[in-house]
């Protein structure tokens, strides 16, 4: 018997999202044809779209279906030039943005997840784009208010990853006021492959992908029409899900996980355990036990988890995310992440905390 | 009942792509962790890796998925800086590449699909990253003996577009020799949202898109794997067709409707008949009568048919492709493109050369 937690790398393919895939399987037509065959394969992808920008709380017109958050991200840097000509950002964002930044900023979040306001506040050598993600998939931990309160200078604009919120907590861009927002669809049920840049300017993104024109020409290429139903369908069905308040019940057996670790292991951190955190992420620094270590012998006991984010988790080193937020090299290295799902139970969760407490006895015994 | 003849626009997906793709909704994992969820995912891909590799006839290492034939383009396109800085695209190429060229290239295909070996030889302020496609996707005109026979000078590079041969003729890169070559999964029965870039250099490409380091670092974002296994699936189906000589029944079908048209209407002109062309495909000019036109009336009487390539096809204007050959403003305007797929019967095309014929007298006599 195997235990999936791992959510923030990636979900199950919700029954939702599989029946429109099954469906759209059987769509003939490439959108962009104007036959019937065409026009059905079309309809497809704008109800998928209608469904993501009611998660999103955006329009229609807004979303543009990428191939990933990734490429969404791409995208959004591009834009660069339209605002200032630099993009940056926090070292705490993922790979997938911090690859582009131009300029090193300073971390704005303590090794308690606590957000450092006035120092967003006082970015004096700030970039003009900045990307900002609503949550971070490493530790959960959400900026205030589930946006970013600080007051945004009109110099900057922002971009917003809300890969990680989308699907879990409602989406509130009130404060943020982002230019830009991506989000993937197989962080919330839907299939790997499928993303959305959300396009919250009154002008059309300058497009990386160009050629045939399709998604109104701001992304070209034939559409992942499958996929896109997918997307549509958990997108639907995860805000449902959050509407109803389901992820309430992921938080407290987060905390039950937390608690019962805790209560026999004293020197546990729970990064980010007293900020505002996604309902499902626990990322627990086990010290003098290495991550990677962790994840292995969990697999091998039967539990699905991770040691920083999933892209990176081929490559063995310490969380640049844990660095950032102040975690020496060791305790860095020694984190793993728990990320539970809607289909996770109570017993789940007490059944990992028992095999990891037993793990971390024998690895303490063998270190003594 | 409709019948489907538009298959250079998109393919049904084939059994064998559906079944893993279903195979494939299963996977839990992200093909970047490394629990054994994870790895079975990438197991997927590797799997569609080696299959893809077989039919392109090149290493599994020389493949990069990405999400259609025109991100690897642009992927391609990328590289222009390793090859001298400038790029361009036949006047004849797809969209998705003559978007992005640096400068105007001659046309070297004549009305009749001949290839101007000499012309193309004489290149002389020809770009150091040159793309050509093995066959046309509005007229199926090949490049003669399937690929470029003219010496490509030691300063250029070549980007080949197999796009539209890849599963319908095999595929043999002798004499192109390119450094890259693009594809699509939705032109051979796999799902849309899929492509691959093949790089036969020895360098690893600059990426486009970066971030999680997928892909071995040569193209990021959370890998599509349920449409992956579908593209890999579908390659192999479409190689086994290929070799068992499949297209050569498709190629009679075709010649059977030319004929019944040609039969009836002595001025419809049959873009590159006598040059080497996809087995599957007729581009068809009947003067005065719009392609458009043509598409709806034939949609309406159950046929799918296009006029130009599916991607522009939303935009009413000439074929840019049919132009550059040296067709006339009206000619270019008056074409359609009838692509058959594996699943087309004779009574397929009888019906479609009746009642195109029918339409066809009904036009002439509002006309007259």
């Amino acid at each position: 018997m195997r235990t999936y937690l791992d959510h923030n790398a990636t979900t199950p393919l919700r029954p939702e999202a599989r029946t429109v895939m099954l469906a759209a399987m059987d769509e003939v037509g490439n959108p962009s044809s104007v036959h019937a065959e065409g026009r059905a394969a079309k309809a497809v992808i704008e109800k998928a779209r209608g469904q993501v920008a009611a998660l999103v709380g955006c329009t229609r017109g807004q979303v543009i279906f990428t191939s990933s958050a990734t490429e969404a991200a791409a995208l959004a840097v591009a834009q660069k030039a339209r605002h200032g000509g630099r993009f940056a950002a926090l070292p705490t964002e993922h790979d997938c943005l911090r690859v582009w930044t131009d300029l090193d900023l300073p971390s704005l979040f303590d090794r308690n997840g606590c957000f450092d306001k006035a120092g967003f506040a006082a970015l004096t050598d700030a970039p003009a784009l900045l990307a900002v993600s609503a949550a971070n998939s490493e530790t959960g931990v959400m900026l205030p208010g589930g946006s970013v309160a600080a007051p945004v200078t009109p110099e900057q604009t922002i971009i917003c990853d809300i890969t990680q919120i989308a699907g879990k907590v409602p989406i509130r861009f009130a404060e943020t006021n982002p230019a830009y927002a991506i989000l993937s669809a197989h962080k919330l049920g839907g299939p790997k492959g499928v993303g959305a840049f959300i396009n919250f300017t009154s002008e059309d993104p300058e497009p990386i992908l160009r050629g045939g024109g399709q998604e109104m020409n701001r992304r070209s290429g034939t559409e992942n029409v499958i996929g896109i139903a997918g997307f549509g369908a958990a997108a639907e069905a995860a805000a449902g899900d959050v509407a109803a308040g389901r992820w309430e019940e992921i938080a407290e057996l987060r905390n039950i996980l937390e608690n019962s670790l805790e209560a026999h292991e004293k020197k546990t951190i729970f990064v980010g355990k007293d900020s505002l955190r996604l309902p499902n992420t626990s990322c627990i620094i086990a010290d003098g036990w290495k991550g990677e270590t962790q994840v292995m012998q969990m697999d091998l006991a039967g539990f699905a988890i991770s040691a920083g984010s999933a892209c990176s988790s081929g490559k063995v080193k310490a969380s640049t995310v844990l660095r950032a937020m102040g975690f020496g090299e060791s305790e860095a290295s020694c984190a793993i992440r728990v990320s539970l799902g809607l289909e996770t139970t109570r017993d789940d969760v007490l059944r990992f905390a028992d095999a990891w407490l037993a793990k971390r006895d024998r690895h303490e015994q063998r270190a003594a």
